[in-house]
């Protein structure tokens, strides 16, 4: 049995096969591939797009989707073994999993690390803790990856650029008030990388580079198409010849769990935000950026409302992907 | 498009249709008008009518409902036009409402005002804002007006009284330990005086006459109809032979967002509970209230319980009616 | 028209059809069943199991499922006769339940007591109001007994143990930092000892004793089967040959309210723990907890994860019972 947990799994070829499949479904989106099947989706954070196109991608291919609030709906989990459960945890992760195995066919799980400890948090304990226990498929709907946005944003930069291989992928740190989770840029470090293209990752700061796990992957990756994965803090090198640009905001590891340490080396990317300025200096670029984002701190309105931007398709093409995964998922059963 | 904000927007004949629609949607409550359809349902405040009857209905119907709790399992919205959106907002409506016209076919939206400030606050900024941006039909589920609540009570007031043309409508302030949303009381005015009811409005004080925006809408529906508007703070003369009262407490707008000054004139209010002696002054009269409903504060039990109640009527014509609406606008569409 | 409050309301020969119609409903899970009908399910408290596999239930037979979450996406609730409702609760029982009456086929319960006055609470006025005042049947998801679990629990014991008349039915107190609810345990009693085995109490104290309602139940249903029911503070006499061992926690009644004060009688229960020590004084027996369960504070490791352990059948059961239950009240109708 196969989860997806993560692109890192899963080969390039298979990776097109369900943007493929995707792109198929979203001009005939209605089917019974998941006729008499459920899944449970998981929420141990907010969520709008992939709430919503979660479950009505399993009932437009004749499936169910059962949404469980996992912060107050249902009961807190423990995932350690052997744990004297005596805490917080009424439940154990071996327990809950098991059973949604024999109600559910699959099992998606959100689950933000909890910025504490990174050297624990960056095994993405829970969804792994469901994985292994679980007796059905476990899909990422975003922990310390986002695997189903990389599909999406793969597919919105095809139907845009066509074969993307040795295009130019920009994915620069813009602003945000709050350290954020690196799991969107970890996600576009990856597919980037394994889809062939030269990879180009515009930091403030030599502590924002992500997590090794992440870099060597996209090194490996870059190694084997014959591109380049360049990091840089130069806004005018990073941003020339660009033919896409992905943003995302996120909290320099090196501080992780302690913020306000980081502040002075986050004000160095003060002017990291996304402008006509410096789209102007990019090949006709085109740009995005994972949902919620905020306008005028990390990309400015103008950029936004420009025909470059594609993050409304890279958004709805969420549906076509994960319909394409749940099909294939419940296939491969 | 057309959206559904409003009754303001809709004439008479429209709105009767989707009456009659319902009437025959509640004999026969099962088809296929939104088969492959979808709605999100926004709810930024508590509900229990609006949600079960709008996903019931879109079930019944052949659709899907997909229920996002506003409040906490989704992000913060912004809707100001060029914001730097460094505070608490995460996302612009623009995006929400456009991502969301990708995936779903009706949007619904609930969302109170804030008691802060009515100047502001009666542009119903939100739902508008959804409006301007999204691709497809949105739907109010009570905001600063309830256009669904309005078919309802007229849909119940011709069940039980045939033509309403003539009759009188008595919209009564009653009692209520909070200051509440002028909504229904707003949208009271608009349907009954729209549908050719003479309209009396009895309330405790001037400082509780709606929005001239309601109150001036009336007054036009009224002159057309050859009806009259009476605004009076004299329960006898108002029950006086009154065939349909209508119970709504709210906050005096003179007072919004400074609720402790409101206290004294509320006092003047303190006998406003509909009971049954004031009943007895009305010409047989059916009496109703939105729910939830307080009893033995805005209504004694022994009205509540009374035939002349229709109060559970008015509920149930909520499925009816926004199917009717659900159907027309994915007919239109 | 007839409610699933208790299964004190029902014989055991309706029970027993009800897992035999489970046991083929878990071979054949799809049905027409509930085609066209709904049920609304309104969670006060937390669930996982009871909403998924209730809203999974309603599909797979048809039906659609409305889940409320009641603690704060719907009003606060006011239950009692003639209230003048000034405080909290927005909305009466007695609306809310007509008017869900009006929408859907079904109403099923989940709410705890509260924890404060046992007299009261010992009437389950939540539910019971709701059942007198809804005009369709009312089933509970576990108020202070949990019936739905009994059906569950007992289908799980005879796939197991085949007829389980005479065989010896433990229920034992285990530790938990809390202080929880009877309501499992005197569902245990109540289908243990109607289902015509001997049953045994093991209390750290006599303080533990369940409430006279279902120990007299107990007894009489004991009486009638000519076993026994046994109540006892020493483990070693209480597992001794023992089939079946079902663990629990819950709060000493006598203490209900104040407990602190409980607290030096429940450390009597501190070697409760169910372990393989224990089990082997069994007669090769069986061993379950309703879920969630807390690893090694209720049941030690070994024994969860050795095959006696049969609470993941006994969860999953819940499904198959739940669904013949939603079905034969639809047909009853």
């Amino acid at each position: 049995m196969r989860h997806f947990l993560t692109t890192e799994d899963w080969s390039r070829t298979e990776l097109q096969a369900l943007i493929d499949r995707a792109r198929v479904l979203k001009d005939s989106p209605h089917g019974e591939a998941l006729k008499g099947k459920s899944i449970a989706l998981m929420f141990f954070n907010p969520s709008l797009r992939t709430r919503t196109s979660f479950d009505l991608g399993a009932r437009q291919l004749g499936g169910h989707a059962i949404v469980l609030d996992a912060r107050g709906q249902t009961w807190p989990v423990e995932i350690g073994d052997g744990t004297v459960m005596d805490g917080e945890p009424e439940e154990h992760a071996r327990e809950a999993a098991r059973v949604l195995s024999r109600y559910v066919d699959l099992i998606a799980i959100r689950c933000f690390p909890k910025f504490q400890d990174w050297a624990s948090e960056r095994e993405d304990p829970l969804i792994t803790a469901y994985a292994r226990h679980a007796t059905v498929p476990v899909i990422n709907m975003e922990t310390i990856v986002h695997p189903c946005q990389e599909l999406a944003l793969m597919m919105a930069l095809q139907q845009r650029l066509g074969d993307v291989r040795g295009k130019e992928f920009l994915l620069t740190w813009v602003p945000h008030p709050k350290p954020l989770n690196t799991a969107v840029a970890n996600s576009a470090l990856l597919i980037a990388s394994k889809f062939g293209m030269n990879v180009r990752l515009l930091i403030p700061d030599e502590a924002y580079r992500l997590d090794e796990r992440y870099m060597g992957a996209a090194q490996r990756f870059c190694a084997e198409a014959g591109t380049s994965l360049t990091v840089t803090t130069d806004p005018q090198a990073a941003y020339a010849g660009a033919h896409a640009v992905y943003a995302k905001s996120w909290g320099a590891l090196p501080f992780y769990g302690r913020w306000a340490d980081e502040a002075p080396v986050r004000a160095k990317g003060a002017g990291f935000m996304i402008d006509e300025a410096k789209m102007a200096l990019t090949d006709g670029g085109v740009v995005s950026h994972c949902l919620p984002m905020r306008r005028n701190v990390k990309i400015a309105d103008a950029v936004v409302d420009s025909p470059a931007f594609l993050g409304i398709e890279e958004a709805e093409n969420r549906l076509h992907v994960q319909k394409a995964l749940m099909e294939r998922m419940i296939q491969e059963r």
